[in-house]
């Protein structure tokens, strides 16, 4: 089959591999018809997930048809629609049993990191019944890609983390795929104000079109005293760091609000300087978390009801012949304005 | 009458000023009969609480008969005998109707900081109604000098905030009284284990006194792999913060589970590093506050019904004429054992 496997920092290839095959009795093999490129593997391919060594098939999203189940797999058959998780989970250990699947502890993120991914024509999917979610046949393929991964990261790591309330005020900080993900989930709570920041003006001219009350171009100034004047001198109740450096995680101490809640949605490489000199008496919460994925049920009811238009932020689609392309245009965003590209299998 | 005079960094005197008088409809004096120090005033002390001038009169904690009331005060009278909180609540401002008395746009922390404080004969304690807490004649004043600052302190920001629960392990970094608050409200929700660090081996058998599992004198080693050896290698639950510098703040990153919390106590200084690097896809919470008091008529009920007993921190007693000894007590904390000193006025 074909596949887009990592071959150690800046180097990738599309290339022909066996077919993956039932290992344990919980696997499943997975067909994919859609899959999709993450920043994460741009991450990998700089060479920042040591855990994701040369030879590994990338990719920990999409949507298939279930090819083949091992003895031990009850909720699936071969032939059914799946929605798979970035995030496997055995659905036994301490952490699954708390529902934070993303330490489960013989899965969490393994998917293109640990063991071979979606960016390919099969998958293996272990603990098939607890990482799988059945999807009709008819069912909007695109739009459920964007659950794999996208969509819940924003909507657990920022949303449900930072806390967003009816009539509350709350920031975004970073408008690429991740915070507008978790600018269109914000809005299930109907929030007063949510202020998109970013240095890309075609980003944030989409924020404006997903929802954003105010937008502040970070090149444009002092961010904090823009956001200061918006709230009343009062800062925000929550907001997201949807970035990952330091620079846009002191920003976020800089305009939330006493009582606040900081949600970290970034990778970050380094540590940051948390300014515990201002902050030990503001009553602030500061949140992190891998996504668990226990909100895609959730997802799923609010994508059908039109809650959710996650489709908003595919702006490309290539084969899965042409993923270097995609590669290409995820990785030159500023220049080709894509958010997410969709490969079909 | 006598009170305890600020006179920069370094200095202070016991002086004698003109008692206190109603100023505004809300007020209330309040005969002082007993009060304490706190860490806090030995930061004022240290010149690092610039919103404390030269001329104020010391003390955010304490007992007291209430002397006067202006027209606006409903719920005391002349003679009835009242707990002071730490904070002064207006109970009218956007803060303090979310129950965020810390915040209180006009109140807050000012006791002993921007008006004049406790350790004197007489104190004016403004929006009295919402401010003091009536306690019966018999009640045992000494426990409950305790419920003004240092009690809810430790419950609040460390117990409250850091999710202590039945069943869950709790590290508490610094065993002084804010340290040892925190242990003995802790039990209040059944934890498995807490375990008490700090330097001092007298504090750290005060604490195993006061119902600590295990003990780590951080002066023995590694104390990050202590923990882990006593946790399973997995962290604990709840690290609470009760010392106020960067290598103990920087200690409960490195010993917090996945999933767990970090509830900030300590008056920090200067920034400290936060290992985000380590931390984004630990689903950790950190929390800061400066307490609100909202938990003291429920403590008030714990000391009532014997599930606390707050007399064990106490270890000195003063006259009021004798409290710059008091404070030469409390300041040399190492070679005088003293926790709390109770100081009669």
């Amino acid at each position: 089959m074909k596949a887009l496997v990592y071959r150690g920092p800046a180097k990738k290839a599309l290339e022909d591999r066996p077919r993956p095959e039932i290992k344990a009795s919980t696997d499943a093999i997975v067909r994919m018809t859609k899959t999709t490129i993450c920043g994460t593997d741009l991450h990998i391919l700089k060479g920042d997930v040591p855990t994701c060594e040369p030879g590994r098939i990338l990719g920990h999203e999409g949507i298939g048809v279930i090819e083949e189940v091992g003895p031990a797999v009850t909720a699936f058959k071969p032939g059914q629609r799946v929605l798979i998780s970035c995030i496997s989970a055995c659905g036994k250990c301490v952490y699954c049993r708390k529902l934070m699947f993303s330490h489960c502890t013989s899965g969490g993120w393994i998917l293109g990191n640990k063991i071979d991914g979606t960016q390919a024509e099969f998958v293996r999917i272990p603990y098939a019944d607890t990482s799988l979610y059945g999807v009709p046949d008819d069912a909007d393929e695109e739009a459920l890609v964007m659950l794999s991964d996208i969509l819940p990261t924003g909507f657990e790591c920022g949303v449900l983390n930072g806390k967003v309330q009816p009539g509350s005020t709350v920031a975004i900080v970073g408008s690429g795929p991740i915070g507008l993900a978790a600018l269109l989930t914000a809005q299930f709570y109907s929030p007063a104000e949510i202020i998109m920041i970013d240095l890309d003006e075609t980003r944030l001219e989409a924020a404006k079109r997903f929802g954003a009350t105010a937008v502040v171009n970070s090149a444009d100034g002092d961010v904090i005293r823009a956001v200061m004047q918006m709230t009343g001198d009062r800062g925000v109740d929550t907001a997201i760091e949807a970035v990952g450096i330091p620079a846009t995680f002191e920003l976020c101490q800089g305009i939330v609000a006493p009582g606040g809640t900081i949600a970290n949605i970034g990778v970050h490489g380094t540590k940051v300087d948390l300014h515990l000199e201002h902050l030990w008496d503001r009553n602030v919460t500061i949140t992190t978390r891998l996504v668990d994925t226990v909100s895609t049920p959730m997802l799923m009811n609010t994508l059908r009801s039109h809650k959710l238009d996650p489709k908003l932020l595919i702006t490309h689609r290539f084969r899965l012949d042409q993923i270097l392309d995609a590669y290409e245009t995820f990785a030159h965003a500023a220049d080709t304005r894509a958010l997410k590209v969709i490969i079909e299998a």
